[in-house]
């Protein structure tokens, strides 16, 4: 039985930060202060949010007062009322210091306004909430045992309270998202636990609002049209598509444009798609919007090769799956850290290889966690379903705790290798705007860890130990 | 029976150009020269293509002097050899004055450069060659009566022997596309006067070759995968998923990595994207291959769309097959009109709302061309071939002729949206490379219908008329 593994050496940036990477990665940082400079950005690391919607709280259900301010700037919040995000937790060793000091951020004078996470408890503050998920417990649940991870502090339970309230508003007042017998799933998601460990630098709760009704939205698509709710892989190709549609606007004939702008509000999934991307789009640039569309067309893919498959009960290779699961994949959630921390990783940036490997191997990692994490879960549910330890055990012939062993060695080779990707690209590329997209990657994969292990409404473990 | 209409009124830009649009466009043009400034462009339109990788032309099979150089300057090629892209065909009314000029491109002392066209000839009459396509005769083929199209000059019919014959080395040598009993329809998809005649800009055949890979590349998956050559909808999701990953690449664990990289020379449709998209990152920039990414994306979505449809023997509403039509279209083909021709559209103005709607309407527009040319060779294959006049038909209850012709009003009335909204978006956004790429667009559009209209040995109109 393995033990919790140690922290591992640090890496040092391999020779393959050539000098033809480095002269990239200059024009790229010298192309972004540009950007910023052309948008009179100063090169700020987190320009402020443009106002929300006014949907966002109605006026209605919410006297104004208790919505938060859209735009408390980090120097009205005094620092020490915060988490320290940058701290991590008592129970585990640290990672190796200095891949700890690259993902968690600079320190000393001067590097406050970077740790948005130290004014997250400022904006929740001023408002006054009632609980609507059960009263903020300690966390429960237990780690995968030997599972390489970083525990995350426990979230501002005031913003956890604030965006469970208004997710759960939006989700009943404003896109019809689900019927009341419902209702305990819903809680039991925890959505807003999850986002706010998940996005620790997010200025305000109508940032957090933006990832939260996104998450619920891809949820309650996978949900109705793929898995529990009355999903099916039979037609799916049909309604993932017209889904998508509510994230990538069809272009139409005049005849033909209002029939389909109707279709958006005919079922819950679309109905959550137009409104949550609403929401994202006016406060996300173009190109982040760009960004967003291309990482939900990358899920839709993974859906529809994974449907494939079970309509026609075939078992794919273990590269196969793991490619599969490279695209119907968390990786949605962190590429919007940017848009959710108020700033943006500029589009050339984004897209660079190293920047794709990197996400590539964080989303990779964080999916992987949650094969792990669901397997009980998924086992207990009706047909095959694959995950990883199912689809090792099968191919590999070996037995399921083998398997399940196996499966968590890959998602530490995963973060291994994610860390250590993004540490060289971290070297190589100092924007600030790069540094602070890494550790808001990196401080997704933690809160998506900790989200799981705590979720145990959802999940336990196998006793393979 | 509608007789061939005549050109539109040249519409006017919109009030639609607000302030803040015109705001939003300029500050991204400024951000577009920093982006040149930044990268030592200097405000060039037209940046040269780096080196070509040298499998381009395998040196074993054509004498060094036989490849065109991958950089011959505007400046040194007699702009009077060439053929004359911005002069419409005589046979046909040319659309509004105005608009003409707009999507045409800028005339008058200085803009020679802009037309590269005018430097084809140059590149290509250094190449002896021998034909592999029939001896090129002038172009055959009736336009669907009453279709709004623009003609397009022959294309430089040196550059179309060029390319046929480079692509079939390609084809053949390369990635062993097809067996020998296929070369008849290779040869009969006339793709080397398809890409020629949609590219009049690119500087060299290097860069023509780009889009002609890939191009057939795109028709090998969809031939294999979904079509005529043994596809099926039964297990697409998993196999363009797959196929996917030669584009978009896998990053996993050193144990599975090596498989995954085998897969992709595995079959016909991998082997071709894979080359195809190597030698295209070679020559983009890495937001230009993401932009492509994405598109494909959208595209294998439309496919999985279709084949559910077809496994269910649904047939959708007009609106639904136009949604899945927006994602199961040339998208892909047009939006890499700049990397051909050899410069940059910016991601940041590619991104942009108003870009986005002009792109999608052209795709849209060439795409039921596609449908109208196409409608007899579709109706004579096995199963029950969706397009939109059989669509139309079947929904809203009237004859296939006058589905037909309806069809053909949708297509003008989506040309006509297309021209209005690159119309606006020229006017403002007054910045080279969002001209040149607006351009670039249309001819691609024209292009396309010319190939259609031309392609006597894959098409045939119906008797409707």
């Amino acid at each position: 039985m393995p033990a919790p593994e140690p922290s591992p050496p640090q890496p040092s940036p391999p020779a393959a930060a050539s000098p033809s990477g480095a002269f990239v990665l200059a024009e790229a940082a010298a192309r972004a202060r540009d950007i910023r400079a052309a948008f009179g950005g100063g090169g700020s690391p987190a320009p402020s949010l443009p106002a929300p919607p006014p949907a966002d709280v109605p006026a209605t259900d919410v006297p104004a007062t208790d919505s938060p301010p859209a735009d408390v700037p980090a120097a009205d919040v005094p620092a020490a009322d915060s988490p320290p995000a940058d701290v991590p937790a008592a129970e585990v060793p640290p990672p190796g210091a200095a891949l700890g000091r690259i993902l968690r951020g600079p320190s000393g004078l001067g590097t406050v306004g970077l740790h948005l996470a130290r004014c997250e408890s400022a904006s929740a503050k001023v408002v006054p909430v009632k609980p609507v998920e059960p009263p903020m417990a300690p966390a429960e649940g237990t780690p995968v045992p030997g599972l390489y991870h970083h525990p995350v502090p426990e979230p501002d339970p005031v913003r956890v309270e604030e965006v469970s309230r208004r997710i759960k508003a939006w989700a009943l007042d404003e896109v019809d998202l689900y019927p009341e017998d419902w209702e305990d799933q819903f809680d039991g998601f925890s959505v807003g636990r999850y986002m706010v460990a998940c996005h620790p630098d997010a200025p305000t709760v109508d940032h957090l609002m933006l990832a939260t009704r996104l998450m619920v939205a891809e949820n309650a698509v996978d949900d109705c049209y793929c898995e529990d709710h009355g999903g099916s892989p039979i037609g799916l190709g049909g309604r993932l598509l017209l889904a998508h549609t509510a994230l990538d606007p069809l272009h139409t004939t005049k005849e033909y444009q209002p029939r389909w702008a109707e279709s958006l509000h005919s079922d819950a999934p679309r109905r959550a798609y137009r409104s949550a991307m609403e929401y994202f789009v006016q406060a996300a640039s173009a190109s982040q919007s760009d960004r967003y569309r291309h990482d939900m067309a990358r899920l839709h893919l993974g859906y529809l090769a994974e449907a494939a498959w079970a309509q026609t009960d075939h078992v794919p290779e273990v590269w196969e799956y793991l490619a599969m699961r490279q695209f119907n994949n968390f990786r949605p959630c962190p590429t919007i850290t940017d848009t959710v921390g108020g700033y943006e990783l500029p589009a050339d940036l984004h897209a660079t290889s190293a920047m794709q490997r990197v996400i590539a191997l964080a989303g990779n990692a964080t999916t992987i966690v949650n094969d792990l994490y669901s397997y009980t879960k998924e086992l207990a549910s009706p047909g095959h379903h694959l995950n990883l330890p199912v689809v090792i055990a099968d191919r590999e012939g070996i037995s399921d705790r083998e398997a399940y062993l196996k499966s968590v060695e890959v998602h530490n080779d995963l973060m291994h290798d994610f860390e250590a990707a993004a540490a060289d690209l971290a070297a190589a590329c100092p924007v600030p705007s790069v540094q602070r997209f890494l550790r808001g990657v990196a401080a997704w994969v933690d809160g998506n860890h900790y989200w799981h292990r705590t979720n145990t409404y959802r999940y336990s473990l196998p006793d393979f130990w």
